[in-house]
């Protein structure tokens, strides 16, 4: 059994109550407690040293990545973040100026996101470094985007470029808060969520909430310039095959762009209001969701099926 | 530098906003989200392994310990528990029997409070066990009762016994969810926090916050059967002195009991109501808040201070 198929016999087994609007499986829990025009977000969030950050990545930069994804699970919502609270695991091997430089990163992204600190803990961890984030955050009442809601015949967008964020980007993103609550606001998005495992992977997860697949365009998927590179060859792990540029943007994790469908109509309307308002950054439609299930990819030499496992096995087409 | 220092240090750092009422510092975040009678309680707390169970310690009692733990803190401040996020970070052998069991112990205690379980996430953590809970909860708005606000003159009251936790009591203590509201309904609290580090460290938070000293008397300090069974010598570990009954019942950690301040002419008509409202759970007044700063105890022979630090150096009087 693997983790996926134990959370997926756990879940059935969680206790609810009459507050849960939404509970496990979405980027965040939303809850009803009484706000008259709103509901709440709640999410935690872990980075463990050796998975997430090394021991030589900046303290100020670890701190900065824990918040950041708890951010871009509320962006995926299209929530404001409200309060968090920090859990700080450290090894035996307490340094307080490590300590004092993760607080630093997150400190500074939390004050520029309107989002208090409220408190927390340090306990020890004889591992290593682990950081947990718990964060509240808030979604006008039928307001908030879910995973779920995907419509045969919607475009697909992505925001940013994909793939390669482990060369550096992933310690640097920006959750795109205000970009998910602008698309709330002024079109009809009917599903979205954040990119933390990899577009195909967390593509199937929304086409499995809502009970459709996809049709890709290999042409259209915006590739990184990292994971160009590495394509051909720079800083390339030795001993390891460079990823074909398509292949790093379907399967490199830790991009924290938004994938979002919306009702085709709209989808012109949308990028010319996109250009406007967001300027700097890409938005760009790779796609539709279509009958069925699974994801399908069009390339230059006809349409294939994208296999649920095993990516590094799959070969696309240059 | 040590851990509390650190942590005073970082405290004013942290950002802050509009919808903080008590930030770090206090049992629980206390937050104003804009329920028009209530305010949001948010607490997290993690449970690792080899410092709050060991790899005997059976599953279902971590999940359980971990999550009493936290509603622990939502009674400190007379609040009702509502949703919990479940943070479990496993060593690389990972056995899903084990945290199947885990989720069965923190799902039973969750159904038995209305506490709902709305997601969280596992990951892999080299070094060990660690489960980290973050919790929800609500309180009557103007209804939280803080570890700030003791008076002089105030009686100082103690739900259960102290002591021996160690031998069995931290794995199957109850949260005094009930009690606790039922307090703070009732009388008028001053001051209330729940005991986790030991009756006199805890208690020392209580004055410090409050501005204010203790007398405790010594001969009513209740001292729980596992406390008074070590001190004679039963399941001492081989080559430590026992400690005497009422030493353990001052410094031994992780009693989770509430310990709280009232003014003092209400403590007569408390104890009888208690009796009546909670027949089955002891009460004891344990002392009075005096002014000046720091604990005093009373003992047979006569009143002394008690050391802020190295309570293994200090010895009371038989």
């Amino acid at each position: 059994m693997n983790e996926f198929e134990l959370i997926a016999q756990l879940l059935p087994s969680l206790p609810a109550n009459d507050t849960v609007v939404a509970g496990a499986g979405d980027d965040c829990a939303v809850l009803d407690l009484g706000v008259p025009d709103r509901l709440i977000l709640f999410k935690t969030d872990a980075v463990v040293e050796g998975i997430h950050f090394t021991r030589e990545t900046p303290p100020e930069k670890v701190g900065r990545k824990a918040l950041a994804r708890c951010l871009s699970d509320v962006a995926a919502m299209a929530g404001t973040p409200t309060a968090a609270l920090v859990t700080l695991a450290l090894p035996a091997a307490f340094d307080p100026d490590y300590v004092t430089r993760v607080y630093a990163g997150l400190n500074a992204l939390a004050a520029q996101s309107g989002v208090a600190v409220v408190g927390g803990e340090t306990t020890t961890n004889p591992g290593g470094l682990l950081l947990s984030i718990a964060l509240l955050g808030m979604v006008g009442r039928g307001r908030q985007i879910l995973r779920r809601g995907a419509q045969v015949g919607d475009a697909i967008f992505v925001t940013g470029e994909l793939g390669g964020s482990l060369a550096g980007r992933h310690l640097d993103f920006e959750p795109r808060l205000a970009e998910a609550r602008w698309l709330a606001e002024h079109f009809p998005i009917h599903a979205m969520l954040d990119l933390s495992d990899g577009l195909a992977g967390d593509l199937r997860h929304l086409l499995a909430a809502g009970g459709v697949g996809a049709e890709l365009l290999q042409s259209a998927l915006p590739v990184s310039r990292a994971a160009k590179l590495r394509a051909r060859g720079h800083g390339q792990p030795p001993g390891t095959t460079p990823k074909p540029p398509a292949l790093a943007a379907l399967t490199d994790g830790e991009d924290f762009e938004l994938l979002f469908t919306v009702a085709s109509p709209a989808a012109v309307k949308l990028l010319d209001a996109w250009k406007k308002a967001f300027p700097h950054l890409k938005l760009t439609c790779i796609g539709r969701i279509i009958s069925g299930e699974g994801i399908r990819l069009r390339t230059p030499t006809g349409v294939q099926s994208l296999p649920a496992r095993g990516y590094e096995h799959f070969q696309a087409p240059a």
